[in-house]
């Protein structure tokens, strides 16, 4: 008899949480029994899951009894102080905060690039960071044929990233300025409605944000590529959803615009959109709400030798967030067939 | 005695016309008399300089008799038909389109950087493109120090930077999700409210758009360094005004974050603005109808061995485009002195 697993979803009623309980049901994940959790602030509420509400449950240690796989996504204190005590209740962690991406002992996995990393985990997986995972749908591919070396790269940073409060913030800000009130703020230290903000996560001592070295940090460790060399500026955009990257990427290897398009074009969950021409290209407002990631914008780089520039852009939070720890459960359902 | 030249601007009611003017009166510019042209569409229009209202005449080849300067911002094919009648005329052009950057007879100026091509002129000066000043404020100077050898850079562009209509669809657009009511766009292929379009002039056949090859073809004009190489992304954001600019540089001597401040403190028309533990960071609600370019986020490229990243903004209408040409006009009153 097929496998079907008792799913807890933590941190249920945050953006990422409702989108994971959102793609199970879409993807026809095979749940046995869904158990949502949050804390006591959310307990009361309830998610619709195949046509029924599903209850809130409050996180405690004792919650994880009985429960195969946990989808975190409840921010890295939380998952540091459950995800043990639901790994050591015998459930697999997949975990989407920041807190296990560089232990060891933990895979971090985007299951189009390195499936073969997640049988190796001792009850915890890792989903990368968001901006990260989009870049890598269409770098990975490419590194595979070329080998990439190092990149250059932008980021356009939807409010939805930070989380529900934020997409209230700029909602807010808007009608704020539409009726002359005074712009209030509570979720970003700055205005961000009309305004960009060269600042995502917290400031580290070399200048970069935690944000911005991820792609390196875990660009390595995702595609098994210890000299892998990312500089990065990430920068929160008014768009309420989906990120999009502008990449510079150097490769090993010579390529042609023609050779890369034919890498990316056998890529899995990425699609090319790419015909200036018609104006067509990838856009925050279109891959909204998909699963696939876009690419476009892809020319041979006029400063590198060998060298692609291109456009990456997907919803951070199903590809970038719930849909690929959905994916990276359904590896782990696939793994005890 | 001190000459007041008649100075003309031409497409005075556009969104650059209109800063010129305003330009003007601030800087306390020399104007002895001041013309305003712009189409027949315009005439009957008035525009304020000096306490007075001055009426806008339509533009034609008669109109440059006895002006001394004009300041034209009227799109490249008004500067193709009327600046050579007009420096024919005994007129000094300063032409903040396209039409002429690229020609070897017509000095392509930023004033803090190479006003020693100014007297070199034939009657033409050409303003350089927006992103390219904003980029360069920064740029030069390190370059002066260090020699730059090649930048990686994305842009942030404002939509005031379209015209005015531009500021007028995003308005509307927003107003419109506001209402529930269906997006309407004219200026721009696609919504850019709560949206980003990688795409800001005509594609060219390397894949490029025009704007994101200005960088290194009016970079190197500008900074006399024909192997300078600059790989662009020229990203359109739903800000009114100001673009910013996210850029890795390579030198080709090696430089610190602290050697590289010293230069960039002493460089005239910026300002630094870097203090990430304050949040301090150049943002472009900061430096909107501020004349200064503001530079931050200066850090050790990780990408590169002499390398440095940072992230400038500027209003891309005031140094961008009006300021600059005015600037330049200084420049030629100086001269004559």
């Amino acid at each position: 008899m097929d496998w079907k697993p008792h799913v807890a979803v933590v941190g249920a009623t945050g953006a990422v949480g409702v989108e994971m309980v959102e793609t199970l049901e879409k993807r026809d994940f095979p749940v046995g029994k869904l158990t949502l959790l949050a804390s006591a602030r959310s307990v009361g509420r309830t998610l619709p899951f195949r046509g029924r509400d599903h209850a809130v449950t409050e996180l405690t240690r004792e919650s994880f009894r009985g429960i195969d796989i946990a989808l975190f996504s409840a921010g890295g204190s939380i998952s540091k102080e459950f995800a043990p005590a639901a790994a050591a209740a015998g459930c697999v962690v997949v975990d989407n905060s920041s807190a296990f991406r560089q232990d060891d002992s933990v895979p971090l996995v985007v299951p189009e690039i390195n499936p073969q990393d997640i049988p190796g985990h001792r009850g915890i997986i890792a989903n990368p960071n968001c901006t990260t995972i989009i870049t890598l749908m269409a770098l990975y591919p490419l590194h595979h044929a070329f080998g990439v070396t190092r990149v250059f790269a932008s980021s356009y940073q939807a409010v939805s990233g930070t989380g529900a409060k934020a997409i209230e913030e700029l909602q807010g800000q808007v009608r704020q300025i539409a009726s002359g009130q005074p712009v209030t703020r509570e979720v970003y230290p700055h205005q961000i409605a009309f305004n960009v903000l060269p600042h995502v996560d917290v400031f580290l001592d070399n200048g970069y944000t935690k944000e911005e070295m991820k792609m390196q940090v875990e660009g390595r460790k995702i595609m098994h590529h210890p000299a892998f060399r990312a500089s990065v500026t990430c920068v929160r955009v008014p768009v309420y959803r989906a990120h999009s990257i502008a990449v510079s990427a150097e490769f090993s290897k010579p390529l042609t615009v023609e050779a890369a398009k034919a890498v990316l074009a056998k890529a899995p969950g990425l699609q090319i959109v790419d015909d200036p021409a018609a104006r067509r290209y990838p856009m925050p407002l279109d891959t909204s709400g998909k699963y696939d990631c876009a690419v476009g914008r892809i020319r041979q780089d006029v400063a590198l030798e060998n060298g692609l520039c291109f456009w990456v852009s997907g919803d951070q939070l199903l590809k970038g967030a719930a849909l690929n720890a959905v994916q990276i459960a359904e590896e782990l359902v696939r793994l005890r067939r």
